[in-house]
């Protein structure tokens, strides 16, 4: 979409990036994009992502190790902090925190009859996972001054929508966190921690959602600028990973073509009266 | 505080109470409120809560049954709707979910140090559990139409409060869950679900919280009215379980004085140059 | 709708309505609850509304005085304040602020092609109108402690209704007037200010709306609960008239069966695959 | 403050920037930020900050020609577009709007106590002269396809600073009216509107403000990573003007050192006992 040419906004930069599957993962956008950037990163997923096999072409293009965790694990998310500090040489400066799960959805069970069990591990997965990210990285003093952590978010923390289920929640836990924490880590180390709320993209998180083509479709309606693809995303990203943004934090950004602001569009409206 | 007389907006109404402690609990003020606006209502509690005794006198004061119920367990909570319905003979028309707990801040756990056993216990007992409630009373059709819930909530889930710790998540995801089962309940039963943001009260739970009485007396001295008292609560939370506000449902609603409106009071600003 | 009695939760209370003009608007159905609930009250609005004399039909049924004010002239504004306080003699202890108008929307003119001279009037007769109200008040001194000042708002002060045109900014002006003086006259009279987000009615205000049965259409389809009928505004508006609520102040609280906090409905995704 | 070297973010794009004063000034570090990321301006303000004569400096500065207008007249608008275009040979990319003035605060009018027509005045040119600036461009199609504009703002928007008396009614007003006209500039154009909620910064405007050096205080203390300066906010509102962010419309976004989102600080707290 963009012609522009990128600079070198995160040149001798060194950052970990979480989440990224295939090639429709907005973290694998992100990777490519921070790597033209300049930054050498790691990238990690968990067992069954790596199974899969195509981190490895991404790694391959990012010249990037890939690193095993199970972040509902704190063992596991120490290891992938010390993991990361010994293969840079030092401190790291950014992280992206990209990944969700919702055990519920994956289940076809309705927001109105979850099993809690499952809930609990969406929580643990999506929201919990980055307290626990960030309390690793802030016990071993692993991120330098200024450096910058972002985790993906979704409008569905502030308002309803049907097909998200008991994600919206995981996501306005994670918006929480990724607030506290700032105020903390920034206050200490300097370190700042944002949050950006992505319009929908089609990814394989997307698919297990129901009906994700018609949700795509309205977002892409009710939007002004239409949907952020995922391209976008990752140059909005770096951005906030780079120097330029050293005083954002504890902040939840919305990229999203400005659907969080629209409260009606045109187009929606005449739709309606086809009826 | 107000010599306004009483009115009986509950009159022929039915309610659960949850939460209630001793008489500085917010969930006391509210169960006598009900009570003397016609209402009648039942108890609960968890075991340690009942253990401790008071809340035998409030079952007297207000001629309500108390009912031991643990809300991170889904068999209990279902027990306690059943419960409930046996008594009244019939659908209950309110509930009140005023029960928190953080486990984190009682081990005086920094928010950068956390236990994530007990965060997730936290999050079971003061956020997860409200979504056990409403999908209980949900499958057992156990609220009446234009019936209402309300659970309560602070600031904490919208700007960082030091001392609140895990508890600002916890509530982040609480008022989530609210506003998402709102709009299920909402939908097929007319059933609405509301939060009540309220200013720090000298209760119990308030005890746990570092320095508690400096933090009252600044969000005191911040707001316009400064801090609404619990029975100032009590009157605005009868409100939202009369017909007089049927069509609110979903809101998170600032019950503060005004501290969530003001930037910074004259009196801080006065106080900040004293230094 | 509600088969509910209503109280007299304004029983000794004395109040100025402002912006009835005939039975469809928002402040008719707030005349007759206050006077239902036990509220003396007096009614204003302009030359032209009062040329139409709907009101006085209102004026019967409520046995209150008309005074004809327009309220972007201090002078008559501060008259209106001296003349109702002369009436009931003595200080009044609620105003509801129910007046806008929108010059450019009257004219046609889209958003991107407004005279600005009609922009400055929608401005001062819809929004800054508050501020001079309230300032004549608080000049005079002339409403009781723990007096409430409410003013109807609607939700384009949040997100882009392209409908609204120029109110939407006229509304989000209002709101943070309401918001800016409730600091104010909370701190030194104790005296409270909020807004009321209220679902589309069908009103001779939204007529001449463009396309409005469409608009209306869609939030009713949106809302969980459906829009908010008048009759359920004014219930509701005379709880935030009441000593229910006097430590509720500055706050814009969305009366609107759920709109708000609705991302996008099942309903309006269903619809959207019809295409 | 920030060692790290500037790309060349805006390379062959053209902008306006609006409201340089003198070196203290916001616009005046934005100026020569775009001018280092290698951007050509055109430099605009008021015949009275025109001649006190330092605007030239920052003219010689950036190789920008300086535009006489005054935002409250849509003629001046107009030709100030048309200037631009005639210099640029072309249409624009980016558009600063940097300009506020209170004349009540200027004054010393409380906010209980305001003079309408000088309120009136403010919010013309603080708030309403966005909206000239918006039109003209647009009627014009003077803005390239994904260009960007940019308004400053601060948080007396969303909440009460007693301070800043009227100018939190205006900022509002502003901030609405970047997200109204994003919706049409976005659908129609694919031209972003957005507003930045800055820190505090010692300028000339800010020396009106009664007390400022106790407010900047206080917020440098609220914020996490303190206050952010003016030169840090020349950087993010690079990347604003940049195609780094194509898909960011209508948002407020607040670039303050996590400010907006702290309740309270524990620093403030400390303050607090010492009484």
């Amino acid at each position: 979409m963009s012609k522009a040419k990128s600079g070198q906004l995160l040149k001798g930069k060194t950052g970990i990036i979480l989440g990224a599957l295939n090639e429709q993962s907005l973290a694998w956008h992100i990777a490519l994009q921070c790597k033209q950037e300049g930054a050498r990163i790691l990238l990690s997923n968990n067992r069954v992502a790596l199974r899969l096999g195509w981190i490895h072409e991404l790694a391959a293009l990012t010249a990037a190790p890939v690193v095993c965790t199970d972040m509902a694990d704190m063992a596991q998310v120490e290891q992938l902090i010390d993991d990361a500090m010994e293969h840079f040489g030092g401190k790291i400066d950014f992280i992206l925190h990209g990944a969700a799960m919702s055990y519920n959805i994956r289940k076809q069970n309705p927001y109105t009859d979850l099993d809690h069990i499952l809930q609990q591990k969406t929580m643990n997965v999506s929201a919990l996972s980055l307290h626990k990210l960030l309390q690793a990285a802030f016990q071993k003093n692993a991120i330098n001054e200024w450096g910058s952590v972002v985790a993906l978010t979704f409008a569905a923390a502030q308002r309803v929508f049907p097909g998200y289920n008991e994600m919206g929640d995981a996501k306005a836990l994670l918006e929480s966190i990724a607030r506290s924490f700032g105020y903390y880590y920034g206050k200490t180390h300097k370190v700042r921690i944002n949050t950006i709320s992505q319009s929908p993209v089609k990814t394989i998180a997307g698919d297990v959602i129901d009906n994700f083509d018609r949700f795509f479709h309205y977002t892409d309606q009710v939007s002004p600028l239409g949907n952020a693809p995922a391209a976008a995303l990752a140059k909005f990203c770096v951005t906030l990973f780079s120097d330029y943004t050293r005083y954002l934090t504890m902040q939840n950004i919305f990229h999203d073509g400005g659907f969080s602001m629209t409260g009606i569009s045109d187009d929606i409206e005449a739709l309606n009266t086809i009826k």
